[in-house]
């Protein structure tokens, strides 16, 4: 009989669940739309058809359901208490609600916290105990994992690393605050500072990256400067942690020969743990994937740490 | 027959050591100048002649040694590999040497982590398992207590606190980075900007707290600015951590007052986790002796670790 479990990646584009087997093997995945405009019971019961439908394709025994999402998160309680992207879940039981309609164990977990999980079981981690994660994309998410699972602090809200001050004056931030390193290293950002250089009115972080290969100065200069930005950050992560391992992944990846010198030169300069520890600052491997397979890792981690 | 430790805190001016009974109790306390200019071997027969002295006072049975110094610490090697108050001892098999001459077990550990762990134990933090403190003297150190033991990294050099970016382009420190927390925030920095806006060519950290206790508002923008440049990074760390505790101790402690109002505004726009999740941020509890007992702690830990 087949042991697995499921992970199910809920984001604002799309929703994607998997059936995972216990060494990391994907069995089936479904991927569709996150119809968030029709409501949260609509996103609810399209993640629970999506479980429902795996447990049937593969009959065997399912260890448990792991669901990584944006925002802010109260692990314990399974509940999201802030998110951009999903307003309407907001203090909402969903956790409950989903194990209630299914049966079956479920933990929420934030989705940069499963990407990085993630990395650690199968990706580029697979090889080390502690490592952060850096996501690029509409913002900037951060998984930190220490000695193997996922450090969350006392309430799960750690790992905000999205939210790091890099630039104290700096762009201001939906958070609060101002110089988020997301509002100056996200894809939203590369495309904000394309039209801030006149780059054309509806330039993607895409639309950057392909200047930049055509030898644009001025989307160089962007990238430059994200570079920048990520390098303070990391620099300071590498200060406070010292782990052996800084992944990133996300959209603006392809972009790394531009970004990638002036964030290595940034860290080289702001750290001596850098320049003495020989800490590696690298690609993550798992893509988009990473979050589902972190997701479905979530109960099998909890079973060990209970068993 | 008592069962006790011993902790040694050797500073770049005092060198202390105290027998520490299992439940905290201070039995008996040594104090003398740290003899750096004498050179390493005198330093390290003072270490090793005021261990004796104690274990011969008490004559119980002594569970172990553990030494706090300052710097970059490798602690599996017993090792310091930077220094800036004890270059002499950079590389050098202190820990071994100690534990030859003295045939007890000794670990190595960073001044401001021993200090973390003491506050943990039976200071501020008594009541959590993991918090921040952040030591404000010549430099700025940082200790993080993660699940109750030194969060150290994977090369013991982890809670760099003192050189987390606040400022990308501020004051240069000697690690090679710009804007360090302890070149914006140390007793140094404090004394350095009361220079800057003439309180004085010999003015210390004291001469500012007391021309701010009298209203010199030249004195109280410099705490200003000291409470802005910890916010930020303590916003970052509650970003990062999502701890429920972070704790201040050092020389300025007294001018709480004249900087913690900066401080905290500054942790609360920069740091929705910490409007989200009740953090606490207050003074250290145990001083100068916080070391003292966290270096005595030590070796208790390690045997429950290793139990």
């Amino acid at each position: 009989m087949t042991e697995y479990s499921i992970g199910v990646d809920l984001g604002g584009t799309n929703l994607r669940a998997a059936a995972i087997s216990g060494t990391g093997e994907m069995i089936e995945k479904i991927s569709g739309r996150a119809q968030l405009s029709a409501g949260r019971d609509t996103v609810v019961d399209d993640m629970v058809n999506a479980i429902r439908t795996l447990q049937e394709k593969i009959g065997g025994h399912l260890a448990g359901v792991g669901i990584g999402v944006p925002g802010f998160i109260l692990v314990k309680e399974g509940k999201i208490i802030g998110s951009n992207n999903l307003p309407e879940f907001e203090d909402y039981p969903i956790r409950d609600v989903i194990e209630q309609k299914l049966g079956e164990r479920v933990i929420l977990e934030n989705d940069a916290n499963a990407a990085a999980l993630g990395e650690k079981w199968i990706g580029a981690g697979r090889d080390v105990d502690d490592l952060v994660l850096l996501t690029l994309g509409t913002g900037i998410g951060g998984g930190i994992i220490s000695h193997g699972d996922v450090l969350r602090g006392y309430l799960g809200m750690a790992g905000e690393i999205g939210h790091m001050t890099v630039v104290p004056s700096g762009n201001p931030c939906g958070c609060g605050n101002h110089g988020c390193l997301e509002k100056h290293a996200s894809a939203t950002a590369i495309a904000a500072m394309g039209r801030m250089l006149q780059l054309g009115d509806s330039i993607t972080s895409e639309g950057v990256y392909e200047l930049a290969a055509q030898g644009n100065e001025r989307a160089r200069m962007i990238f430059s400067s994200v570079g920048t930005a990520l390098g303070i950050a990391i620099a300071t992560l590498v200060n406070i942690f010292n782990y052996p391992l800084y992944l990133l992944s996300g959209g603006p990846l392809p972009a790394w020969e531009f970004f990638a010198p002036a964030m290595f030169a940034e860290v080289e300069r702001r750290s001596y743990t850098y320049r003495e520890a020989k800490t590696r600052i690298e690609k993550a491997e798992l893509g988009s994937e990473a979050g589902l397979y972190g997701a479905a890792y979530l109960p099998l981690l909890d079973q060990a740490v209970h068993a």
